[in-house]
């Protein structure tokens, strides 16, 4: 009896070009495009098994070791049925294959990264997700085909079926989305000397959810439709010209504006939103002096819904900001990059009165990362069901 | 021999539609009209006592005990050379009166509330100002035109010339700026029930100064033009009627949008300027709670250029909300209203989670106030200016 199983891993992407603001809900169709960098693998990851099996009772999900409900109507039955619809056409098509998609599937997934870290895993989830089951049928489509039905499991990720520099264009097809898809601009060779800094920020209490908090700011925001019709498309051509060019500075400059503006029309909703809280606007601060020290911006933050820093930065330096943030935010553990130590240092010219030393545990982590590749296949040695399709770290 | 001295005092405005922003500088004419409610002098004011004598040197003026120099082109110089000028054609169309526009004077002024409270002391202080040069000189001018000078000391404060319920018309004539001054949209007596808990926030550092601040904003801010445009005009439009009507749910309602928004303005200027800290966002979150369990807002929270709130709401509703704020925000002091002492509660059916309680001292006071009146004369034996013209305090 054959075994039908594929594992394969996806990366997680932080946005420099934000996405906020749906058009059309049950599509997730969004209201401007955006942009982001897809973060290496190496270090975060969303990995998932998938195994089709005429023996199982029904569709099942794991995320990290728990059941995860399959709603009728829900995204991840979106993405599944999709998927499934996809292998029927496969199999009409090659009559010589094998007749699965009318099978029940047992998916497990697990993010390497702790949820406690606020770091978004529903995109790599998704795209995680979607790649195994495309794996699993064998199937034809492209990376850009599949990130239309990775958009349906959470909009930002479509943009984790790429490595490198990775833009999800809104399109203009309202009534199926099919031109709403992601579009690799530049892959990570182009420029492997793009790093991540993150800070893990802890959080006092649990901000709103980005669904419902997109959706209040499409509603109720004065400025929102200014950003989406007069803002978003120029920078979306400046920033790609600026990966294309390699030019820093101006991708700094566009990443830390568009963090801005995205936390600005989250502020103008009513109730207002807030995601970014004291520690942020700290590292804000201290980002900001320390590219006053240099003709042209040397870092660029960027913060989703929530106050965790992202830190893009060259490879020159990784090492001088992590010092910096070490200097205003000590850790209860040493930070090693690069097989070396780093202590807390403030650059030459520094002011160092832009924020307070805060106490240990204020930014509770450090990752650091660089920009990483696409979605990849696995080896049944790393698959995450057992011999009977059950997940391992339960059986 | 005669003295030429009179003392007034003026009250500190709130605006509810924010001044953010000017079309020129020195004119300090604004993008925008604003609207503020004047607030009362029985607790906020600053008084002023202006004296003209043959016998001194020079224009001095004393500020809280200490000189304030009064530089050449700077607003103080603008708005004493302006009062003089009004006084020298009152006694060219009169010339029984005496001739006292070309003597120096001294100015002394008192804020009876310090300095490190963090409320703007620069609108009740030029108003305070030109409202004593005013009485000096005998001027006929109305509070209105008196406006167009207290406004080139520092925009809003020409809104404290008047009592009650104050807009800012922007104006149109960008030469001469006669057409950009303040009027009274409603006196304090159309609705005496308007009441003000302020919360005085503990701030650990000073932000950027609004001047510099808002041409920040103007310069770099993707989103201010479509505020100018397109959301102040009919906010101005619909508070006024909010005010004339004594509709408080909308009152608040526009009151919170436009706090919230200039904010989002503030935060989309590059590099992003912050007034709130977590403290302010604690208070965001309480009030938005406070509000959701009745059907009409009843409490309107507003921010200026720090972290203080500024807490709009009517008589019955003083007591409970400053329960509320002492739940959350322990006092080291006894709070009293109304001639008892407030104990922290929390309204029935309130979600106490929306917050966390904090230490003392993170709101280190609040201040219970009301609407207001327009500047008073004072007595004499009120002069901050002793017999030789020398501040009383320092002789």
């Amino acid at each position: 009896m054959s075994i039908y199983q594929a594992t394969t891993s996806a990366p997680v992407n932080i946005a420099c070009i934000k996405y906020w603001g749906k058009r059309n809900e049950s599509l997730i169709l969004p209201t401007n495009s955006s942009l982001s960098v897809t973060l290496s693998q190496d270090n975060l990851r969303s990995t998932t098994t998938a195994r089709a099996d005429p023996s199982f009772a029904a569709d099942c999900l794991w995320l990290n070791g728990k059941v995860d409900p399959i709603k009728a109507g829900g995204r991840l039955h979106t993405c599944i049925s999709e998927m499934k619809r996809l292998r029927a056409a496969f199999e009409a098509a090659n009559p010589d294959q094998p007749k699965i998609a009318s099978f029940n599937v047992h998916i497990c997934s697990f993010n390497n990264f702790p949820t406690a870290a606020g770091l978004a895993s529903s995109a790599s989830g998704f795209a995680a997700l979607v790649y195994a089951l495309a794996k699993l049928y064998a199937l034809p489509q492209t990376p850009e085909e599949l990130s239309l039905i990775a958009r349906r499991g959470s909009g930002s990720a479509c943009r984790s079926l790429f490595g490198g520099f990775v833009a999800w264009d809104m399109g203009s097809d309202d009534a199926t989305g099919l031109d709403s898809k992601a579009r690799q601009v530049a892959p990570e060779s182009h420029w492997p000397e793009m790093e991540a800094l993150i800070c893990v920020v802890n959080d006092a209490k649990k901000g709103t959810s980005s669904t419902s908090g997109m959706q209040r700011t499409v509603v109720t925001s004065a400025l929102i439709q200014h950003r989406i019709g007069s803002v978003v498309p120029s920078r979306m051509a400046d920033i790609e010209s600026a990966i294309a060019d390699k030019r820093f500075g101006d991708f700094a400059e566009i990443t830390m504006r568009d963090s801005n503006q995205f936390h600005a029309v989250a502020l103008d909703t009513y109730p207002p939103i807030f995601y970014m809280n004291d520690v942020s606007r700290a590292i804000i601060a201290i980002i900001t002096e320390y590219n006053r020290l240099s003709e042209q911006p040397k870092a660029a933050y960027t913060y989703d819904a929530g106050p965790n820093a992202v830190i893009y930065t060259l490879t020159p330096n990784v090492r001088e900001i992590a010092q910096l943030i070490l200097y205003y935010f000590p850790q209860a553990e040493k930070v090693v990059i690069g097989g070396q130590e780093v202590q807390a240092a403030l650059p030459e010219g520094f002011n160092e009165a832009v924020a307070k030393r805060w106490e240990v545990g204020s930014v509770k982590g450090l990752i650091h990362t660089r920009v990483g590749d696409g979605p990849r296949v696995l080896s049944d040695s790393e698959a995450l069901l057992n011999a009977q399709g059950i997940p391992k770290m339960l059986a």
